[in-house]
């Protein structure tokens, strides 16, 4: 019953048995290999188009590198209050683009509203020498706060901010879980919408380490090589990546991958609306549960061995009164590997502590 | 016949069955697994002593994490000429230090002589504003050249670094090979040699991706975990990097792995020297062999399939005169992968050159 | 009737004949010239302790330098949302920091309360690998708001921050305003109230371009002669620096600037107060006065040649009414040059359109 | 007898006068002024065609923003091993670029040869992940040495760069000293032979402190005023830059000032030459003079109360042997004040101590 994150679980299987027969015999290093060409491939197949793709081992590394291609020094950076880049990078993006400035904006649910972004834009004009200079959005999908933009409200967001003359980045890292809840292609929920620089996620969603940067204009990437190389990203036994990001795509496996994660999500919101007490500001739209638990359905919980972490209630972004004394605020994520009898022993543990409640 | 690096080889056996055997059920995220605190000890076991120890993914990472952490952004840091962290990292030690400068110092054979540093030092008085202040010496074991310094050699120019104020960095990407070359403890070949912070290298010897940074005063590691995070090196599901390593130091595998290149690099050496016409101008001391070869040699290797680089031939760092016009001056290297058949072959190859070129 | 900023005005005539004194003859370079000198003793004069001074020449250099040697890349720096550093240096302290973090705080009339660092604080763990971590607390006296903190106020706030391992900056770009309305010792308003590092200004008061650096930990300084030079502000005829500061120290010529521009605002906010229909979100307690005035008033003004920037009124941070649709909210300052002739005829000015109006 | 540095002199008389002129009343700040346009107008006029000008305090700064607008953090910037960019800068250009290296190339008499640049520039090919990108050439005019670039060996430079896709940029701390010892145009010295970015010194020809950034191609300035503001660099008060630039280029007062420092160093050099047991190992070209003096003479030199900088000697940069135990080798300078007395005075000296010695 481990519901902490979609990064305690490990590899899937075809991931996994994919590594291991690349690891036979001699290969090219530095990316230079044939598996890290088809991956490439694949890739492509998959957005439907050409791109400049580069594989890494982190996030916050596929984040920082796309920032760092389309921020200057000087530039700001514009993105949710919460979101990752902003609150749980250590300032990653800081250091590959040089000092650039993120720009927390807050809103609802972990999304920006388009009216909120404009308003934000309006205070940093153009040319004003003693501000930083507007230069990109970042956009997180699925968001801090597990819910999803729909291509509409991207292609909103996406168009203010192409008007203002700024790039934008979608942080993907559960990149599979949005596009499975949405039913849209990857193109639609990507380039189609107006994005330019994407960090596209397989760790969290079954990989051992593995994220892609992807460029949807190969023009802007003329640099990525080499910031790649310098910032220690560049894997020396790159098949190893490769590897790993062919066998995600090849026969859909990565959705399948997200199905079942967001399946159990989904399993668990319904289950928790059905106990008294329990309340969710948000909607469940991809993988994770965000709930306020009674206090006593919590220790219940932790007592009976379910494994997840407190989240914090932030006014303004919820739907929802925040928690009283007795209750607590937790976030739950489910994985590839999260089984339906983690979901139904989680569910029991919390329906018994519920009844006795009352 | 690869011998084009000992990257191009996957990972030994043991090290793979090891992350296979860690993929199995949930585990802490970044780093706070099980297995990431074993390899801990293991280091620790290994260097006799408390350390400071962080994982990454690779060399130029733990390298530049390294530097960042024992030089200031107005520091100088000194290494070899042709060092890795000079000529192959694309300014990782730039970004990771903000900036800093590295001050490269010739030496025969890829080794940095005590008079010589001593020289260069004497360049860079402390405390005059207009220059960049000395801050580190960083030292290749094995050299950019295949050569080895011996505990004597690296506790006189650490001695000399100390002395000067400044921290000694070690950038052991292929510490094993020399540590078996030298017959010597860990503890004898770093700290106890007055290295103050190892790159310690696992990747080149049989891991898919793994280095370890190494603090053998923990107290100067005080930033590091943040300029890891922030450079993007801290995994999500770390407990991959924690199992390479916990299997790459366990019952002395990575000491075997390391001999079984060396060996393998010795009985090329030693065939190379019974060849008329090739030369060498260093001798192999750990996994890798320098030769000019004739260039009918050099064809007749190819043409049969051996695979291995060029390399760059300067004045003044050799002991034997400059490949000639049909020479071509290159190196070869073994891995733990390397076979006695690759070298038979190889060598097979060359004489037959050799003799009909007679 | 220039109330643009204090910056609009040349320099006084003691600092300019200062200048020209100094100009005489031949001098060592790089600020190692007597007058330099004289004005690091009359610095220690003033702060009555030994400190370590660096003249550089503006006030963004001042801050950036100081906020580069007391926060690590991986830092948080907290000041007030609306603090110069944080939004008129164009991202200086990114620069000069390596990429650290300025978190905003909001709070009325430009202060940070108590109350409010200490729960940002509370947001900030120490230790946690994700986030970055505080490391400096950055007060601005006079606030961006014309405010003043009192000695009590600044030892509350640089309590809260020693308590928790940060230092503390001061911007006093305008820090003798400050100071003669404080009626207070430049000590008292430093270090006495828990100031670690000051910026502490000379242009806006009367210099043509000076500002010093003060540690007041002088072991604080080792690295600023270095990034001072290597951030290109260590001048080459330093002389001149020296020249202004000394000059602007001696004889409290620098009070008595600060008393001739504080007086002309309290004048014009007095007289401000007597305008129907003009309003006043903040007191007056330095050289500014910000106002809400009537449009018609505000175009009388213009017309008649009144000089000064509208300002932003931003929800929160007053306690008065936002300014309605045929109002403007205006920044109005004062310098040593002001006359009582501009305020008399800004007056005159704005109470003719006063009284047309009703 | 002063010839320490040209910086040790203070500023000439109607650069003075126009400081002074302009400190009456209130004008625009951070170079808004007409002061700060004219100097731009004057520049233009100067080098006959439209530019981007960016004025600055310190040469330092003016090159680093320079370097930092035509170089990424992965650029290799080519400059001879002696250039001031390289030695006496603690790293601001490293600042600047975030993290760029400087490739330093020998070079006789402080020039870099077109063969030695070429074959440097094969050392670094285009593309190579590991190694950092050719971006930038910085040549100084006048050099380290004291020696001057033909227009000739600008342009066979310049091309070479261009041909490699480099930018050029012309360290022109002493531009006016080496453009009347030309006697070409400013345009010809410049931009007709190649030059992308010119650091355009004053201060050391007679300003306080004041230099230009120009860009020839002004659509590559984009970045800079964001740069200069967030390096600190965009002075309050304007005007008083303006000031001194316009004033030093009106009525070509700017190649006076350069005619009177060379003509001095010229007669010093001549003095010099006839002096038994004096050797120049380059020849004065500007307002420098390099001499090996014998040890007596320079002793009788202090004695007499002259003042000048030991320098160092470097084999392969000269045309003759270096110093014996007995001798020194000494820099000497001379500004647009140096008197001619000064130089009699010195030579006096000079020439008694050599008689006595023999």
């Amino acid at each position: 019953m481990d519901f902490a994150s979609d990064n305690t679980a490990g590899a899937s299987q075809p991931i996994l048995a994919s590594v291991l027969a690349t690891n036979e015999g001699a290969a090219p290093a530095y990316g230079q290999d044939s598996l890290t060409a088809k991956a490439g491939r694949l890739l492509e197949d998959v957005f439907e188009r050409k791109i400049a793709s580069f594989l890494v081992n982190t996030g916050t590394a596929a984040n920082a590198l796309a920032l760092g291609a389309i921020s200057p020094p000087f530039g700001a950076i514009f993105c949710h209050m919460q979101a990752h880049v902003m609150e749980d990078e250590c300032g990653a993006p800081e250091m590959f683009t040089g000092g650039a400035k993120l720009i927390g904006i807050a809103g609802r649910a972990g999304k920006i509203a388009p009216a909120d972004f404009k308003s934000v834009l309006a205070d940093f004009p153009r040319g004003l020498e003693k501000q930083v200079q507007p230069a990109a959005l970042s956009l997180s999908q699925v968001t801090e706060s597990g819910t999803i933009y729909t291509c509409m409200e991207l292609a909103e967001l996406t168009a203010l901010a192409h008007d203002a003359g700024l790039m934008v980045h979608m942080d993907g890292a559960r990149f599979a879980n949005a596009l499975v809840s949405l039913q849209c292609t990857p193109a639609e929920m990507s380039w189609k919408a107006g994005i330019d620089v994407l960090s596209f996620g397989a760790t969290k969603n079954g990989a051992l380490a593995c994220e892609a940067v992807i460029f949807f204009d190969p023009l802007k990437a003329a640099g990525l090589p080499f910031q790649r190389k310098r910032s220690g990203h560049t894997l020396s036994k790159g098949r190893f990546l490769g590897a790993q990001m062919a066998a995600y795509l090849e026969n859909g496996h990565w959705l399948d991958l997200a199905v079942r994660a967001n399946d159990q999500a989904r399993r668990l919101a319904r289950g928790l609306t059905k106990i008294p007490g329990v309340r969710m500001p948000w909607p469940c739209e991809a993988n994770e549960v965000f709930a306020i638990l009674p206090g006593a359905i919590d220790a219940a919980l932790k007592a009976g061995g379910a494994l997840y972490y407190p989240w914090k209630f932030r006014d303004g972004s919820h739907d929802c009164p925040p928690p009283a004394k007795d209750e607590v605020f937790v976030r739950l994520v489910t994985s590839y590997a999260t089984l339906p009898s983690d979901v139904d022993g989680f569910m029991t543990l919390a329906m018994t502590a519920g009844r006795e409640r009352i």
